[in-house]
């Protein structure tokens, strides 16, 4: 890891001779790097959340002169209970999931002796853009070394006290490793990131963690494939079949445990015959909490009179703007739908095919809807929160996907790979094949099975021999 | 299929459409609309091969004019013996392969009751530009229904009239079927492809097949996801230990069975100790067949003197120009390389990661050169031309990508799904876990036991009747 003055295309080619060599280091060599990221890290707490503190007192003067946004403020915080340990585990979550590279995850027999096999390999170099959380650095160079990939990071302005200390600890650790130094980059200038965005010689992911404006930038501005979302516009259907307990509980999750999140709850689809039945009870709910509920006509007038006086205020009619937007905040979109049908064509077309939820007890229903929603999560009978990388037990990640190529949803270690043809012959040659020639096998074999092919003429002749020995 | 005035705009939306309904289609469904493709285009050999033959004429006419190249004339024949039938064949190879689409790839227990599933579904809408060739358009109609997604296909202007014979029977063969019809949508207008480029909303994958031009225009172009290779520069690296007629077998076949093609041989890097053992069999076999050999110094000076003189004019010095050129001809450029460290450094810095070869007798020589040689194929004793979804198994294939997300290689069916993250729970929330909560489980299940875990309350409730029955 390097905080030097090299320029965007000096990053950019260290990183790829450095990943050159990352990936064909071994299973051990990679987790050794991440133990002792690992031991580093925890050493240097202190030096760490005391450039943190740095951070957080200019961004909390930001934010009182209004030039930063309070949650901003608030992911920038590593003091927080638990936040620096969780980050610690993280690391060592990420080593002790199973290696994803060099797996074979595909074997045929083309002819004897004739083997394809599709192994997994890393995808190169990662750049990763993102604002205030300090802590992703830690996240993602682990899940980068683990991966074998390298890494450009560039962290956000608000945080830059806190990377460069982070940096500088992972830096040093990585010097007692097998991991070359140019496998991590950290920029940190704010005007690099067009002049990297251009690398597609070196680059061959970049991975934007931030807001929408940042995510539209990076996809409008670069040749090189992006994986990310630029929105989180989730919903919920909620079928009248489905108790009221269970949907409050479910869409009250997925509203307000944290709605600055991008997989929160944006819209509740309600079935109609559920507007006077479930609906005043998950809404009695969401508005205790203080959440506005922006309703259409039927979903308005079916609350109209139910509820509490003193929420009156928070019921209001939506506008048609409502149901394409990420509100990020206590804000709900309520729109009324005839059946499963309706709802999946309201989500196909407004969704931003992040993660989208139908409550029901009904399974045909709940089926159709699985099926046939277009969106990287689906879920049944359970909040949209849950979309998220520790969650689904990859231990980090490195960002939510809503790309309909390569990875979708939660991006964790598999999602940082790719794989190689690799064919092993015996002077195998094609024109041989085809009409009037030989006939291919393609006989699929098991994957476990990897060492019953003989692989070269040694292993085939002490086969040979082995088999005659017993008559065969 | 449709062969209207729409719009591109039009055309795009209408795929989509389309998609959402073949996405949810049964196996069946869409295996019983390719037996009637296959049985359609049968029926209409005659049709299309009179439509071919005029296509044909003009070619040839526009070949002697010098306006049109003699190997994009050859690609346009469909009339040559056996070319139909081998298109015939693709539909029903096709068809049977393992269908890739609603599989449960991976399955996690994520808490008692929470279940989460990756399961393979299709892309969306893909945006096919291919030349001349019109047998493709029967082959990749083929992989986008058996995969589930719709497809846009652009035919070049000098097949236009295969073209419109073969998507006419097409067309109507899907009309008996539970196939949508918008979901195969075919332009001819060459001013279109401007316009679809910008179908970002709708069009979810984009695959060039034709010369480096359009691919490089394509990448240059568009915002949707580009799936191909824009150079195929293969290499072969030949070790000292390996036998002189197998290596000339090789690279034989690798350099002259068909020069044209994106998998042909265009560098052989030689071991400086082969230089004079091996290297003069090889070279006499390719001089033979009329091959220009482009040498390096120390290759050139080896050569000299052993080989017939009539050969001589083909033995030429090399330019730098010639290790990052695809000749698609009968060239082939020659380097001298110290040892598999060399050879690996000059794959990696000019090889375009389609397929790249080793031919060694080491086992640790081939591992170190498979696992470090960054391209799509890389292959040990045989030839680069095995570089192909036909030989592979896939059945066809639309393209073969350098890509270093998604896919990778010849592109089959499984190229073309993603997958979506299914959830399904019973009230779960996210706000229960974590710090002081409840703990995830994160228990892999086998994809085989899919039926083994309860999906609902009914289901859970017979388990628990069943369990305490037993005194569980």
């Amino acid at each position: 890891m390097s905080l030097t003055n090299a320029t965007p295309l000096e990053v950019a080619q260290a990183a790829r001779l450095g990943s050159r060599k990352l990936a064909v280091l071994s299973t051990s060599e990679r987790n050794a790097a991440l133990t002792a990221i690992h031991a580093a890290l925890a050493a240097g707490k202190h030096s760490v959340l005391a450039a943190n503190a740095q951070d957080l007192e200019a961004a909390n003067k930001a934010a009182a002169g209004g030039t930063l946004s309070s949650s901003l403020v608030k992911r920038l915080d590593l003091g927080k209970a638990g936040k620096y340990e969780d980050m610690l585990q993280g690391i060592l979550d990420v080593r002790d999931l199973d290696d994803p590279i060099n797996k074979t995850t595909a074997k045929t027999l083309l002819d004897d002796d004739l083997v394809l096999s599709r192994v997994t390999c890393p995808i190169g170099v990662l750049l990763i853009i993102f604002e205030a959380r300090p802590e992703v650095i830690a996240n993602i160079s682990a899940l980068a070394i683990k991966s074998g990939n390298a890494a450009i990071l560039k962290g956000g302005r608000e945080s830059s006290g806190s990377f460069a200390a982070i940096a500088g600890i992972i830096s040093k650790a990585l010097e007692t490793t097998a991991v070359p130094s140019g496998c991590l980059q950290l920029v940190q200038t704010h005007d690099a990131i067009a002049d990297l965005l251009k690398q597609d010689t070196y680059i061959d992911l970049c991975i934007p963690r931030g807001g929408n404006k940042l995510v539209r930038y990076v996809k409008d501005t670069t040749t090189i494939p992006v994986l990310g979302h630029a929105d989180g516009i989730c919903s919920t259907y909620l079928c009248a079949d489905y108790p009221a307990d269970k949907a409050t509980k479910i869409i009250f999750d997925a509203k307000t445990s944290y709605p600055a999140g991008c997989n929160s709850l944006e819209q509740l689809l309600v079935e109609e015959s559920a507007l006077n039945s479930t609906l005043p009870t998950v809404a009695e709910a969401l508005l205790r909490k203080g959440v506005s509920l922006r309703c259409d006509p039927s979903s308005l007038s079916a609350l109209k009179g139910k509820l509490d006086p003193r929420s009156a205020a928070l019921v209001q009619e939506a506008g048609p703007e409502d149901f394409d937007t990420e509100f990020l905040d206590l804000i709900l979109a309520i729109k009324t739908v005839a059946n499963v049908e309706d709802a999946i064509e309201h989500i196909n077309a407004h969704s931003s095919h992040h993660t989208d939820a139908i409550l029901s007890t009904s399974e045909s229903t709940a089926k159709t809807f699985l099926a046939a929603v277009d969106s990287s999560s689906v879920y049944w009978n359970t909040s949209t929160r849950m979309a998220d990388g520790q969650r689904y037990g990859f231990g980090t990640e490195v960002g939510i996907s809503t790309n309909k190529i390569h990875s979708r949803g939660p991006v964790g270690l598999e999602g940082l790979t790719i794989y190689k043809w690799v064919i092993i012959g015996d002077a195998h040659v094609s024109a041989d094949y085809g009409a009037g020639g030989k006939q291919w096998k393609h006989q699929h074999l098991s994957v476990g099975e990897e060492e019953s092919v003989a692989r070269n003429a040694e292993e085939r002749e002490v086969l040979r021999k082995f088999r005659a020995s017993r008559g065969q």
